[in-house]
């Protein structure tokens, strides 16, 4: 029988042996499954960070997969658990936003997973999510899962602001590189070029700035960067996560 | 020709070349071979972590496995090689404790692998037991891989101690979240509620304290665990791997 | 239809989520192929790091596999991107020394994969070279995919130069145990022990040295390495990446 893959994305880490026995339990139930991991380093219960990285990566893996996401500070407690379809993509995990890229599209259908039956109350990652991943690799219906749910927790913070005619962008992460990356669609640049405080002009790559120069480009999440050619943007300018950079309308533009 | 999968534990880490390697071999000697990681990241020659975290996990994966476990300080000297079965779980790694959950298993069989055919001494995890893993996986019976071996080291620590009506528990691990997990496991609490020093009541999950607070539980790996709802207990008591802590009877129990 | 592996190398790192992505699009189109992480915690954009772990590591892993390596501090500007086969390894990447390991074997062929096609500057290992690999691992041929090239950028520099009747060896890594991998293969040493500073006397494997001693090995990666038994050299001797140690013929040589 064929098995959907399942993506894996959490805040587990590679350190602890969590992400291991989450795969474990994939591979007892549903042995051979592809397993493919998007990112286990989200920062602990940062769900934020995990909706935004979910809704700026999704189109790049198989139209049908099963997402196994979880962010979960709330495990054990009262927050519901979820399992839900859109098109080919199933997903599973926390209600507590972190879904939100899949539940806000059109067509969406979600399903509160009991939590009874979990062996244990603090990680439903491996005794709770997990199985239902390995069952809906497996074909089964979203709609046998669970009662269906109207009213999934969703992300509503964004990472940037309409400013006078230009934007304040949250850096929403920051790479092994130092890149900037801020929340900032390009789509709502609308084909103008942009200045940045700090980074300079926009570019088109890294290699349109000299070794060490900055400036600001349209990353690979599709939202605009503060980048250092083959430096760090991040040590040049002291800018952590959660800092709010300024973008402008450029020369080209406005 | 089906194929079973390889579960890897190791202290190779991630950021080297080695688990690659292991990995290359895996799949040169048997092609498409599901592999699992379950941890690289033990401490450098930690074998009693690795055997502890064998012992606590292997019920989550497949019934039907091999797993490859190096934690391998004696590498090239005169411990032995080791391969075993035990049920449906095949075995391969070095003979200096690591591997004593299945060893202590009823029923167990164990070779010693001959190590004069690796073509070098210094990382046998690539050279010696991913080849023999690779046998395994493919259905190579375990009598054949060397002669039966009836005096295996096992790993005769454990991680708690009984003191009056209570328990010294041992911090066995700390996870990224800054959990206390300890070795303490729950089958010797025989349905009694503990507290803990620190750490305080024992509760069911998280958020069953107040964000910030302490208590005790028992966690994922079946054992008691000092923890701060959605904060490191790590931090807040300044406890580190090694140290030990005191658990009691609480006020359900005694 | 049977799907060649991918062999994975790159500098993106574990904590990021670029691997993942890369990993997606793999799957993507080309659902199930097999993926192996040899490493993706080179230094960034440490190509020399890359091309050298390529050479000394290649020939453990499967025959026939697609090589996708990506070191790319050029991305998006002029440098060309490659794929080529030799034997039945195929490989793809930038055009910048990475490759050299399998460029400078005979009977290489390379051609130049056209850039215009992707959809994004900044992250080919997404938006490029994961395409072609899949393609590759799907059975394509090489020259279907672009024109020949004749002249690849090769990387030149080794890790080690002769000095009297012995050796200067760069170390080129370090890893987590603290060893000092040089870049000295050991058919330079033809069969001779060598003594080094600092490190002392060659020995056999880490058991060779009383636990806390340091000495030259022969290590897994083919190349003289400077070691402590259950220590670290580079703790111990204030050693890092890119500094030189003198290696010289021994007792038993010379």
């Amino acid at each position: 029988m064929t098995r959907l893959p399942v993506v894996l994305l959490s805040d587990f880490g590679w350190d602890d042996p969590y992400v291991g026995q989450v795969k474990g339990v994939l591979q007892r139930l549903s042995p051979g499954v592809p397993m493919i991991d998007l990112c286990h380093e989200l920062p602990p219960f940062a769900v934020r960070a995990g909706s935004w990285l979910i809704e700026r990566t999704w189109h790049h893996f198989p139209k049908r997969a099963v997402w196994l996401c979880v962010v979960d500070p709330g495990v054990g407690g009262a927050r519901r658990a979820l399992a839900g379809r859109v098109g080919g993509v199933r997903f599973v995990g926390p209600d507590n936003g972190l879904l939100s890229p899949f539940l806000s599209q059109p067509g969406v259908r979600v399903v509160e997973i009991a939590q009874a039956g979990a062996p244990g109350r603090t990680f439903h990652g491996r005794d709770l999510f997990a199985p239902v991943a390995a069952c809906l690799a497996g074909g089964e219906k979203v709609h046998r899962l669970g009662k269906r749910v109207g009213n999934p927790v969703l992300e509503r913070e964004r990472g940037w602001v309409r400013q006078g005619s230009g934007w304040q962008a949250e850096v929403v992460w920051i790479d092994r590189y130092g890149n900037l990356i801020t929340g900032l669609p390009v789509d709502r640049l609308q084909g103008r070029t942009v200045v940045g405080n700090p980074g300079g002009r926009q570019v088109g790559t890294f290699q349109d700035l000299p070794v060490g120069e900055s400036g600001l480009l349209v990353g690979s999440f599709g939202t605009v960067e503060v980048v250092v050619n083959q430096g760090s943007a991040a040590k040049r300018f002291g800018v952590a996560v959660g800092d709010w950079v300024t973008v402008l309308p450029g020369d080209g533009g406005g």
